[in-house]
């Protein structure tokens, strides 16, 4: 693909053919800028850039707006664009060159229907898929090889289905979702009663809705109640091996990174961050735009805009001051016992 | 299903139609107390209570065993039952109106069944199931889809095992067990001898037993041992993603949430309740009853009866005295530099 | 199998023959030391050994190099062999007595192989495997049932991928590598461009590449990256439940416990140890022969041979220090109050 044939597509706020119309390098690929080679196009992020602009063997180059480096990658010969931002318009040239595997519409003759199943138009079912009565699925559903489908789930248009997930009884999945391979929506939610001789086992009859373009990493889990619905809001994205515990109430446009657990009946608003491995206890309410860093043990409420940090969690500034205190403790105590002797 | 069937089959220690027989509403089924409709049943915990009977569109009431609470309901024109375990109360509604779905006795032709394995009565077998030399199944055992075995397992009477989950070599798993879809039970331990060229692997030549009740969340991992046998004691119930290592010894009645880890090599007590993102470290000893809060790092022994939270854990009375104190490091270090410059 | 066969095979620095010669039972397994039965070989790790050997009703003995030891289990008229490296000798000696489950060549007629897949000598191929385009195997490939592979991966010789595992399209796994069940190789990263919209998906072009001897552990992922590769080293292994995110670049001979995180970007020397549960932040560094203690939050770099431990990471030996202070706080405080209110 010619560079330019790139410019005209993302039309970025500046490039060099503006000053360089000839300098029009045919591009094979995109390459991370350290390993770059000829007749690729690059990308880096943040500060290293400066550096790597002169040093780089890529063909053009995706640049901030930055009139430094754009003279830098003019003086050394490279054709770039500029966007207020690159990271965007990174992921956007890579949909230009990158065509990820998604069947063709078919359906594998091991895949294993039942006879009341509604299929869409244009569905994929690859090899030994089973799926249980009364299912629905969408226009252009696809599934990957070894899925199981529980009954009376419903999986909405253009939703794709990883091999090796198993979707439960009654899960509602809408439009434009990802479900990765391995992941389990809708399973029993973990709920036991004490009683004298041990656990009493409670049903648990309500179901997962992941609402439209929700995405959910590799073998991560999202429990079913005991009644009621565990909702997962629109755009809102799960990394690998995060556990959602039933009932929990979870907004629009969050994203949640690897290893993160919610129990049970969490309510989280919208566009709320929580780094790997945060926990989050039974019944905590996160407000929207809430942020909490990796490791945070959430026990309590979390406002709307607030970030927390730590174990049990504190707003981050705090945290970032109490943290930086620890290696002191230990001089601390010293003076502390000393005090005390003086004074006795 | 009348109000009238349910406090017969329930038999609660108190219930409206003492006072009025004629009010008998039909329910249709049971509803989160926030999204009670009328025609059903509805229940909420704790203190959120009393607002709610005054608030709730639905037509009769678990309660606990609170006068005043009765007197509300029965005040708004609800039937209502009350229980001095408003919890299990609940539980045992839920299993009036619900039926969890498992398919009946078939054996799938799609299955690949070994010729020597032994199957009990009424087996379930489902779709693409592989069930490998030696095993034996007990009566009424359910295998849904997609399911592997490996040689010579036992799986007990009407024992469950989910989708996708996975059954490694030798393992025991008793009656009355659920494995969760994705679960897998007896792969080798990590075991690797450091050695000059890397790693030398240790043989897992052990295996996993489940004694019977015992549930396993979704996704979790309990692998087998070098020798010996990795156990997991009667009703003993796992949440998803959870890892038990090899050569665990694990009590009765336990029950682990979502995203615990155990090393290896450790032994558990009955009754112990570890809570979301715990770590128990190799070898660690945990004695009857004790409670670690979620993401308590446990490096040592836990006492019977013992509440330990916190990393390095320690009593959880004295955890809530240290994590309140965090916030107030900072001034405390300023006062402390401060009198080391005036010693000074 | 005769006490001296063991010692012809073993070598090892010293035994019992050579004083007992005719002290040579007949060994038909390996048992744990605090269940073993006559006509077994046993061995225990570290001090409890001393009384054991007392106590044991195993026929021969693995033993450090004690004389005291070796003494003593004469004495009690047990065979006993001796090494500088007695785990190590165990792990060779249980090589002797236990032949792991691999299937025999095979290729399963259930399973579903596009046409243009390469197979080498002598593969194994299970039920229910789904190969699809353009993969190539190696020799002696043995896959389990229920394995799906995605297009264009290439797997090497003599490597397991064990049941319910699924590899993504493009992956690379070299020799003699072992994927344990569920795992998860090469699926998309996790990268949302953040817009205002939502999120926008960035593509993920790249692959995962496993070095030989690689171990991944189960239900474990490794996300590939948008662009280039997320890179494995020689003879790492992977406990269950990890997660390692897209671009991590990883050496060789490491060994990461259970349910560790790495988000992405992340660098990682050779011969680095994670306990269980460590995060590691994107794009930090971690030099060759690191340690880090289980639950560790790595948030920034770690230098070559360094032990470290807390959240967020200090050294180990300033880590011991500070988290016994915890405790003290509270009076610290009382302290930190009372000098305050003197002062005003």
């Amino acid at each position: 693909m010619k560079f330019s044939d790139i410019v005209t597509q993302l039309s970025p706020e500046s490039h060099s053919l503006i000053d360089n119309p000839h300098l029009d390098p045919d591009l094979q690929g995109i390459t991370p800028i350290q390993d770059a080679i000829a007749h690729t196009l690059s990308y880096i992020e943040g500060d290293k850039f400066a550096k790597m602009v002169v040093e780089t063997t890529a063909s053009a180059l995706i640049l901030p707006l930055d009139s430094t480096l754009q003279e830098q990658a003019t003086k050394k010969g490279l054709a770039w664009l500029s966007s207020p931002y690159p990271r965007l318009t990174f992921a956007q040239a890579l949909n230009l060159f990158y065509q990820p595997f998604i069947p063709k519409p078919q359906i594998h003759p091991s895949s294993v229907i039942s006879d009341d199943v509604v299929l869409g138009k244009d569905v994929s079912i690859g090899a030994n898929v089973v799926i249980q009565e009364g299912v629905k699925l969408g226009d252009n559903v696809c599934i990957y090889p070894n899925v199981v489908i529980y009954p009376h789930s419903v999986i909405g248009d253009r939703t794709l289905l990883h091999s090796n997930c198993t979707i439960h009884e009654r899960t509602q999945i809408g439009q434009n979702c990802v479900i990765h391979s391995g992941a389990v929506i809708g399973a029993e939610g973990f709920g036991f009663v004490p009683i004298k001789e041990g656990w009493y086992k409670m049903p648990q009859s309500g179901y997962v809705l992941l609402e439209e373009g929700v995405e959910i990493g590799c073998n991560s889990t999202v429990d079913r109640p005991a009644v009621g619905i565990t909702r997962i809001g629109k755009n809102t994205k799960l990394d690998n091996l995060v556990h959602i515990g039933h009932n929990c109430q979870i907004g629009q446009n969050c994203a949640f990174a690897g290893q993160v657990g919610l129990a049970g009946g969490v309510t989280v608003g919208n566009r709320v961050i929580l780094g790997g491995q945060v926990g989050v206890a039974n019944q905590a309410i996160i407000g929207d735009g809430a942020i909490a860093s990796a490791q945070t043990g959430i026990s309590s409420n979390v406002k709307s805009g607030e970030t927390v940090s730590g174990t049990p969690s504190m707003p981050h500034k705090i945290y970032l001051k109490v943290s930086a205190m620890y290696k002191n403790l230990p001089d601390m105590y010293k003076a502390f016992r000393q005090s005390k002797k003086q004074e006795s």
